[in-house]
């Protein structure tokens, strides 16, 4: 890899609905922006808990929850994704973000992201269980067993906890988040902005 | 006016920086579109509090106030609109607004909108007391005195609460926001897409 290649990083949660319609979007508009994709799995709960909040916003703020299922609704008609509420919300997405750590650099890392995400608010799956994720690693041709046992690791767990920990060091309050040379861009309505500054190789302003 | 051109409603509030975006893009979007524009002030602080909160989620919640005023000079930097980040924030803006609603659909309202934003987000002005408002009345060649006593009048006073009331009513929990045929969109990123929907006769997906 060119070391000089425009790079943006994507911060985001399995169980974000924001963070689905960045993971499934990104790949392409990358990709013809010329700009390379870091993949940043972390846990917004504890983000969430350390502002003292017990739930995700969407579920705290009733009148902002409603909003945002007609919203999502309408952003995945525009952008051509599919949609399905998912029956719970925010599911737990501890089990996909390990393996996603366990992928590292692997080239499988992006089509497992979109797999388990379309698990989720596609397929209304329980993205917390082993199944799903064994299912997506072998339908992607992969040694489930053995990449489910390296995500059970301790380094693993140690990595999504400290990951997550970076994510709060760096001011991180939602996802997906991205960040281009250190500046961040909060929410996927955000993606293109932040793919054009990648590019353009724009100083922060 | 043709009851059948298509309508937007803007709902926003004087002192709320993504409102001054809306209100500086939404005259030039709506007119391309050929969509009239309905203007709704109205007051976000007696929302907040109905949600239990003390001020606005940029004061409260730190990590996401920071952020905001770094999306802001990016966002008014893409729309080529000026911006100098308030001295205070948010404004007292109870003024404004009824000097909006004592103006009803007289063609200087939009121009004394986008002068009020600009004296807040641009010029650091204190919005909410007489002077800023009655320069901007002058400068449209007003009668700026006449205006003032009626925005000062309890019917005003009394159509600024009820209109409040609505936007709590209809499960506004931010600005700005937009209807269009009854269907809500929050958030200055959502315009365009309110827009299409309002020329397109697009039925609520």
């Amino acid at each position: 890899m060119d070391p000089t290649t425009p790079t943006i990083e994507l911060w985001f949660d399995f169980a974000s609905n924001y963070s689905y319609l960045a993971v499934m979007r990104i790949e392409a508009l990358a990709d013809a922006a010329g700009v390379r994709v870091e993949w940043k799995p972390f846990l917004l709960g504890p983000i969430f808990r350390s502002f003292g909040w017990s739930d995700s916003p969407f579920v705290l703020q009733k009148e902002k929850g409603e909003y945002t299922w007609k919203d999502m609704a309408r952003q995945c008609a525009k952008y051509g994704i599919p949609w399905r509420m998912p029956s719970r919300f925010p599911r737990l997405s501890v089990l996909p973000a390990r393996v996603m750590l366990a992928a590292g650099d692997a080239p499988w890392a992006t089509p497992f992201a979109k797999r388990m995400m379309l698990a989720n608010f596609r397929d209304d799956r329980e993205i917390g269980e082993r199944e799903p994720n064994e299912r997506a690693l072998l339908d992607l041709g992969l040694p489930a067993a053995e990449i489910l046992e390296r995500a059970g690791s301790e380094a693993v767990k140690s990595a999504l906890r400290e990951q997550t920990e970076v994510a709060r060091r760096r001011r991180v309050f939602g996802a997906p988040t991205f960040f281009v040379r250190g500046e961040m861009y909060w929410g996927n309505d955000r993606l293109e902005d932040a793919l054009g500054d990648a590019r353009a190789g724009r100083p922060p302003r």
